[in-house]
């Protein structure tokens, strides 16, 4: 069981999401940026992730579709400002429901004793609005999903 | 003369900056986003500075080099996030001389009566120490010199 960490101080525009992988930071972080794998990671399990576009590399864009049962579709973007494997991820980040208040998600993978891996998302918001309405929204219980899953996938890949 | 105005709150991450010019937002917008006039604005008038890299559109690359008459470079650069032709502009932007300190700008271009334009900076940085170390380095007194360079540029081109 892996545990997932939120760090949002009142007033800010930022919060932190901290998460240790039993995995090697080379695969945390290839398998973090490889669009074979979102489909069966991102996101809850009961919505189907498709990847629109997913280039990393600066100036490469993202853009993945979440599907509900009922034919609704949920659609997020941005572009990559650096990718510096296998330690640093920037990324512009924008629910296009939501249009206007894009936000940018520094991610880090961080070396831990025994081959573990600390992985980091700082995300930053243009208002402490726009970071309270998506904690709000239910945003942490989805991240714990989501990284759940992600360790699912880590394990298979190492068994 | 054009006044520029700052405001950085105590504690936020992020500062405004706005300046409002006599011309219409479409020229504001056009020019602001052409790359054949950067070495006429952007930036210090003591400075020289050439375009490296500066593709308008969504994950296009922006680069621009600042020279000094005894030969040292500083690069700044970034991604575009979006460009919604006339009103706005989401960038991320980092000092390269400081890596891993990326932040993202939203730019607004606004219609007010008479023809003028008001145009504000939101810059958004992954710390207060960030921002505040980029305000210390006298940012105020160079955007002031750089707003008022773009303000001769949109008087020339209305000429």
């Amino acid at each position: 069981m892996i545990q997932t960490t939120l760090i949002a101080e009142p007033g800010k525009q930022e919060y932190f999401m901290s998460v240790t992988f039993d995995a090697p930071r080379e695969l945390v972080f290839k398998t973090y940026t490889d669009p074979n794998t979102i489909a069966e990671w991102w996101g809850p399990r009961r919505l189907t992730t498709t990847v629109d576009q997913m280039d990393v590399r600066k100036g490469g864009v993202w853009r993945y579709v979440q599907h509900d049962s009922k034919g609704n579709e949920y659609a997020f973007s941005g572009v990559y400002h650096e990718s510096v494997a296998p330690e640093r991820l920037v990324q512009t980040f924008e629910f296009e429901g939501m249009p206007g208040q894009a936000g940018l998600v520094v991610v880090t993978f961080e070396e831990l004793p025994g081959g573990k891996t600390k992985l980091t998302e700082q995300s930053i918001f243009p208002s402490l609005a726009a970071r309270d309405g998506v904690i709000q929204s239910g945003m942490e219980a989805g991240a714990k999903e989501l990284f759940e899953r992600f360790a699912e996938l880590l394990a298979k890949l190492q068994a």
